[in-house]
């Protein structure tokens, strides 16, 4: 018998809230950061040593595994999970955004979007009830709808109709979804709305309407100032039901997440851990640190002795240096590890903080943190 | 106190042999397969991994190593082993092979090597004395001697003058080493001489009358037929010292370890599981797997189930395949570690075999399992 999906609000403080997710595959704490498994694999990282950075859910995209190695294929060999061996929660965002990004000669209609692959040239189609078929295949614990994702700035016309599109995509997808309906699995709906308050509210209120298990934002972290995005979480998210989980989508660098949560989000995803750490960037509790710079090369320290992952407290900066100036996969590995690993611990905070009515305190102890900046090296 | 390095033959089946090496770091039972770990790491793999595959020593490269990022910056940090956070043996070769295959603009003479960096132009000297000292800057267990290796085919007379340098080079090699001794650590000769059964005899000879802890037989896997490789390693494996081991330098497949064992070889190295694991092939019980070859693509069936390593036992060839097309470094990292399991597996099930007095029949069904070829697919 399959776990049904639930979400409980544990406690509040301020806007910040602590929650706990339920799905088929285990149990998910919030707020919580979603790693990027973007073709079925977390970038350079064993699902054994992403569940032992602290993730409880990793996010899969609809548009890769579709495309390469199929989704009908990823169902035959026993579902997502099985395929990358990940046994905990499974989100998987509908394809729409990587529409956007990434394929060439896209035409975009009230059906759906056509597309032509990037992989191979073939053209391919995407409407609201494929992607729910393809999260079915896949094995999604929580599914998205198809939306329209537009970059920023935008025109408020052109924003206003990726709006109403979306909305109408929303009432697709959740009814495909519940014609294919499985035990436990979930899907939230997307509000869109660009940088406008009144398209934002327009949206969240129509997908309410329609009625989801979650709640995402989306359309952000696509250009615009951090002030803006932040401005609209804001004003966007006590909009959303408070026993539904609130999902920023595609966020963000920690400040983002810490700003995010204060202000009542409960779910992120993003690639800069992974992406940035492939580049020689760690993210520590002393701020962002760019092994590359030559002022490492010499400094025995690791990057944090009081990390919760053995990684960040093992290897000296020096040899973290080493191998990113030698451009040797174990550097691109231990960094997108290590940031990974401090994503967590960052979640892993606030949760405690929110928990015991402390968020505002460890909100301005974490900026101080960063502001800080690396601590001096040692004389050499 | 540091423990002394010391040799031990334990068995011999024919001329196979069963042996433990006892290092500072640790005993390692040969016959024994060393990974690569060229620039302070084995490329794509943690130090806890390599050690999971088995494997008790590694190889370290002081060509790399003293270009990037330098012997006395090593040093400084405590070593290579504190370095590159392995905490067992460390063999380190004596930069001569990679200067030769590498570097451009060298220039020979009796008293060394000087080359161009392959990294920054620098130009920079390599003598016996200074590649001794930058084993020792390393902290290296076992150090090699400098040499000179050629390429074949060459001449009759090239060989034989690049052999009698190497030679005078290991007698300074000697001196360097005792002068500056360290408890417990090895210095290995390597006999050289190219194709010529004379000028390998004359190599050894020379060579143990010199007096090593251990003897390194070079110049092989650089270009000949893997048949005039086994004559030679027939013919000069027997001149050795019994009680020392016995090591054949940048060797090589599962089928050329199978042979040089059966010869009575102890000790190898080879990028080969490595190298060739990046680039999408598998080896196994079953011979070597190429992933990216389109049959894997539905095969739910992991490499071998039977494997000693949960990598080759957990994902699929399906999976291993996607990634392999993906070019994921998930991908190459766990086809790295699924060989170096192999190849720690082969030298584990050969340890036994002598051990049991059935070398020969190991060898028979092992190549059967070779031959016998990748395991049909599946109906789909």
């Amino acid at each position: 018998m399959t776990e049904p999906f639930s979400f409980r609000l544990i406690k509040t403080d301020g806007a910040a809230r602590r929650g706990e997710i339920l799905t088929p595959h285990g149990a998910v704490q919030t707020p919580a950061f979603m790693p990027v498994g973007t073709q079925a694999t977390v970038k350079g990282i064993s699902p054994e040593a992403v569940a032992a950075t602290g993730a409880e859910i990793v996010l899969g995209n609809t548009y890769h595994l579709m495309l390469r190695p199929g989704a009908e294929r990823i169902a035959a060999l026993g579902g997502l999970h099985k395929f990358m061996n990940w046994q905990q929660a499974i989100l998987t965002d509908s394809g729409g955004f990587q529409v956007m990004s990434l394929s060439e000669l896209r035409k975009l209609d009230e059906s759906g979007v056509t597309f032509r692959s990037h992989l191979d040239g073939v053209m391919v189609e995407l409407t609201p009830e494929r992607a729910i078929e393809i999260q079915a295949l896949l094995g999604a614990d929580i599914s998205m709808q198809l939306d329209e994702c537009l970059k920023l700035p935008a025109r408020a016309k052109e924003i206003a109709r990726a709006m109403q599109l979306s909305l109408r995509w929303a009432e697709r997808s959740k009814q495909a979804f519940e014609a294919g309906k499985r035990g436990g699995r979930a899907l939230f709906g997307i509000v869109q709305g660009g940088d406008d308050t009144a398209l934002r509210e327009e949206s969240a209120r129509a997908l309410i309407d329609i009625g989801f298990d979650g709640y995402a934002i989306g359309g952000l972290a696509v250009g615009e100032p951090q002030e803006v995005m932040i401005k609209i979480v804001a004003e966007t998210a006590p909009l959303l039901p408070e026993g539904r989980p609130r999902y920023l989508m595609g966020v963000g660098t920690p400040h983002d997440l810490l700003e995010a949560v204060a202000r009542g989000i409960d779910m992120f995803d993003c690639v800069l851990p992974t992406r940035n750490g492939r580049h020689g960037m760690a993210y520590t509790r002393f701020g962002s640190i760019n092994l590359s710079n030559a002022r490492h090369a010499s400094d025995s320290r690791p990057l944090d002795e009081q990390s919760p992952h053995p990684a960040a407290r093992t290897y000296s900066r020096a040899y973290l240096h080493h191998l990113t100036k030698a451009n040797e996969i174990l550097g691109q590995v231990l960094l997108s590890t290590i940031n990974l690993a401090y994503y967590q611990e960052l979640m892993f905070d606030m949760r405690e903080a929110i928990a015991a009515g402390r968020f505002a305190d460890f909100h301005s102890k974490t900026m101080a943190g960063w502001e800080q900046g690396d601590i001096a090296p040692p004389p050499s």
